[in-house]
């Protein structure tokens, strides 16, 4: 979904499209800066709007966006329903850590910057879905984001949160968590308020970047100066590099919405997308959408 | 300061205490898991009190601590005055970074989980004051922390103090950043409410520890198999680690109270205590709190 000019000379460059590519078309796009309701409202053609009205009117099954992600947020909950019992839409982003299947769900990351208790709920039994039927965790462990582990400490969010979820027979809550316990392994899904996510996601970003680069000057100035590194030191830290690249699970899904939209890193690379495509289609395929649903009718019987 | 009999009993084993060692008795301490207002109400006696007042008094300069955060905090709430002008104090903590001094000044960290766009602007000039004088910055580039380096992102907050600051002569404003430009070398001081700075800290300690952990996993398994990382490169690996540990800036100043309190990691060994005790001698020694007071002394006569 794109301008068709560009589009098309894009794919113009690798001969024919394949027979499995349809291009759709749209006018323009929702600006990196702009504010997302307000461009969404001025532009209801722009590739992100167009994207979704092909997943609500079935022609898509999931959408794949690098673009603006609040534009997609907003894009989806104006386009789409919200699934049955859903308050709102959260990002489970999957982050590598030291647990059993090696990953930890972390949800939400950004689509949602004014929480109440029962979001962080809704959360919880989103990024369990994805943790059971995406990672293979039979009883993920769900562990609160605060600022101490103990049960007195965070905001007044964190605070409520807490009291809701040691009540809960739904998941197994581990109790509040720091963010160090994000890749310790601990737990399997973390649950938190999207603007701390968000900042969370990127400082590990920023921080692996950062040592992986400064680690890569030292190897090579090692080199230089005659020292031992050797070829198998440097596939040994781009193997650890991989695993730590948002490359590799290539976007994040935004859940509690009927239709699945997959949101991508703005610089995300062609690796990135394929990753995201493949993990997109395998959203669906396990079903995560339906899990959500029947975990939270069955909470709202029981409540 | 501390019960008295243990204390003595530790100083008995390296033999007699110092001549600069002297002992001040205080009954119990903080627990760890205790609210601490509360706590502060029930036990006066307890050793962060005995120690503000220390301070209070003038009987001590500073105060080192790695007890309970938020009782340092209140503590120091309860004991100390505020420094004139100053709302509310923050934490501020001294990462590595890229830029050019190597360190980033990130605050809040933990003192003030509900903030207003004032106590944001008074943590820049905070933060300013110690990049400037501890860290040697002439003019301290200052980021706030968001969801996106576009003005229209991020939460109430954020978009408040955006436009706050954009205003503000006081200081070199380069607009919204992300977790990522903490570690990037852009900015010198970034500042944020003090539940996602303290998120976003334990979230850098943990992701530092567990590469570095995978990749003493990864040197150690090479080495086995007869591979040639040398002993130069786990040397390297350990000054890298030395650069983001935590015990080498050895704890983070409470800024904003008329007297100096450093407060140390829980889980602090002998280095990070010494490196506090410099830390907090340094602070005094330059004079930060007469830096902070002029600034936001001649910010009110301009405003």
């Amino acid at each position: 979904v794109g301008d068709h000019g560009p589009l098309e000379a894009e794919l113009a460059k690798v001969g024919k499209a394949p027979a499995n590519v349809r291009v759709v078309a749209s006018e323009g796009a929702i600006a990196m800066d702009a504010e997302p309701v307000a461009a969404l409202r001025r532009n209801p053609r722009a590739s992100i709007p167009v994207c979704v009205d092909l997943v609500k009117t079935g022609e898509a099954k999931a959408m794949v966006s690098a673009g603006h992600t609040g534009g997609c947020v907003a894009g989806a909950m104006f386009g789409l329903n919200r699934l049955p019992g859903v308050r709102r839409p959260g990002i489970g982003a999957t982050l590598p850590s030291l647990s059993t299947s090696g990953h930890c769900v972390l949800i939400d990351v950004g689509a949602n910057v004014n929480c109440k208790p029962v979001n962080l709920f809704q959360y919880a039994v989103m990024g369990m879905a994805v943790s059971q039927l995406c990672l293979g965790v039979t009883r993920p462990r769900v562990g609160l984001l605060s600022i101490g582990e103990e049960d007195a400490k965070g905001n007044s969010l964190v605070k409520e949160t807490f009291r809701l979820f040691r009540q809960e027979s739904a998941f197994d809550f581990k109790g509040n968590v720091e963010g160090r316990d994000l890749f310790g392994g601990g737990v399997d899904v973390v649950v938190c308020e999207g603007f701390v996510g968000n900042a969370v996601l990127k400082v590990a970003e920023g921080v692996s970047e950062t040592l992986f680069r400064t680690i890569r000057e030292e190897v090579k100035a090692m080199g230089a100066g005659g020292g031992s590194p050797s070829a198998a030191l440097g596939g040994a830290l781009q193997r650890l590099r991989a695993r730590c690249d948002y490359a590799e699970t290539g976007g994040a899904p935004l859940l509690g919405m009927d239709g699945h939209v997959q949101i991508c890193h703005g610089r995300s690379d062609a690796r990135a997308i394929l990753n995201a495509v493949t993990g997109a289609i395998r959203m669906v395929d396990v079903g995560v959408n339906a899990r959500i649903t029947e975990v939270l009718a069955a909470h709202a019987k029981a409540g």
